[in-house]
């Protein structure tokens, strides 16, 4: 059995000639497959959809990515499914050749099989010195421009399992892999990501389900003071699920009661054990 | 003849997991190929290895990539050369396998055979509404990470063979190809590059010229209307050497004194018909 498939075909190469080799010039989603059906999938292809207009990508029809979906994840109990949507192969420079075709892979990757206990007890964060860059023009896609993602992964010390990251102000915008919440005085926060960061499919599920919970969730600019003084502190995407977090550097957090209430109310929606 | 080696390999493909695929984890070099020798080459491989242990990716030696660029090169009259690195071959993660040795492609294109005018009678060139951002951890590498410059080339007009990109300070930072250089009374400048941007092969050589020019040469911050108000302004990269700036939107400026005497300085380092 393939794990990938490029344009259709079971494939595991792409032209080197492909702007999303040479330039980073394309965008991806992952989510988790449970017996054989993708998670959340609507949420996936909103946000692909919508991020392949932003970079001006003509996107595939989601019945075609689902039918490749569903290909690869046959018989299969829990992977994780990446899709990578390129603008596909042309010759050097910025501007594309006017026929390029967009270059589509689907593949199915080993689960990544996390212990259970960083979603039942939590996890250790640190702050990254690497900073997250501004753009409106690229803020919240899930663009294949991921460097400083790279780099800030680079600097986890061992006992953490992730970093979070600031911008040029100080303003923390989300972990490497995932998007940061916060409860302040029964408030749930999370970052702004107008201009950085990736608008993930969980913190979109969070954000509904909060309503949900009665609770008072906003969307607003936070600081790493805001974030030490928190009362809770969680992290989320879309194959963790909800990951509490218990430590930044040397300042502890409670298992909170609001986190836990926010993690039962998307246990629909992850992949738990 | 193949016109690419991929890890020395005659192949036009790279793996789908490559991390210069999925997360443009990595940097790349594009020079001149004039009568089969690399224009420049100690200026690229200096940039590159400097880019690379920037990145923290193992660099290959640079008689490997040197060989390697003349085995393609061999009785080609002029082409580009491209040399592209990645952290290479990897499981799916922002940390990669620990056992991940980097890819190294090099590839011949065409020569993009631009009008000689643009070089002797100058250009147009406009302002993007793409902004560049900020990141002191990648400014200046040459790295695979090109969407904003993708998006800015996007927006040119068709009598534009260039456009001029900000960063949301309102700072001009480059061209989306190339470094910019105004003349204000009589003094060269050009971008600082500590925040944003690429450090143009091209750019150092005019930098060090200059000197020999007895020309007052700065690194300095330039905003649109030092840009708009200067003397002469004109372009740098290694495949078109220099073109003189005659006009930014409305704006149209003389094919300048200096801009000629820094062209005829550097005309050992470009593939000038």
């Amino acid at each position: 059995m393939s794990t990938a498939l490029i344009n259709g075909a079971p494939r595991e190469n792409i032209s080197v000639h492909d702007r999303g080799f040479q330039y980073g010039d394309g965008l991806f989603e992952t989510m988790a497959i449970v017996n054989g059906a993708p998670l959340m999938w609507g949420r996936h292809m909103q946000r692909l959809l919508h991020g392949a207009a932003r970079l001006g990508i003509h996107a595939p029809s989601e019945s075609l990515l689902r039918d490749e979906a569903e290909q690869l994840g046959r018989g299969v109990e829990r992977a994780v499914l990446k899709i990578i949507l390129t603008r596909g192969v042309s010759g050097r420079g910025y501007a594309p050749d006017k026929q390029a075709q967009p270059t589509r892979t689907v593949s199915l990757s080993p689960w990544p099989d996390y212990p259970a206990e960083r979603r039942t007890h939590g996890v250790a964060a640190q702050f990254c010195r690497t900073m997250i860059s501004r753009n409106p023009a690229t803020a919240g896609v899930k663009h294949l421009n991921r460097i400083e993602q790279v780099l800030a992964r680079a600097e986890l010390e061992q006992d953490c399992r992730e970093g979070l990251m600031c911008n040029e102000f100080g303003q923390v915008i989300a972990g490497t892999m995932t998007n940061l919440f916060i409860v302040s005085r029964d408030r749930l926060l999370t970052p702004d990501l107008s201009h950085s960061g990736v608008e993930g499919v969980m913190r979109g599920l969070v954000l509904e389900r909060a309503v949900k919970l009665s609770l008072d969730a906003r969307v607003m600019d936070i600081n790493k003071s805001d974030v030490l003084q928190a009362d809770e502190v969680f992290l989320t995407n879309s194959l963790i699920g909800l990951w509490p977090v218990r430590r930044i550097e040397t300042k502890e957090f409670p298992l909170g009661r609001i986190t836990q209430r926010v993690q039962e109310a998307i246990v629909d929606a992850y992949a738990a054990d």
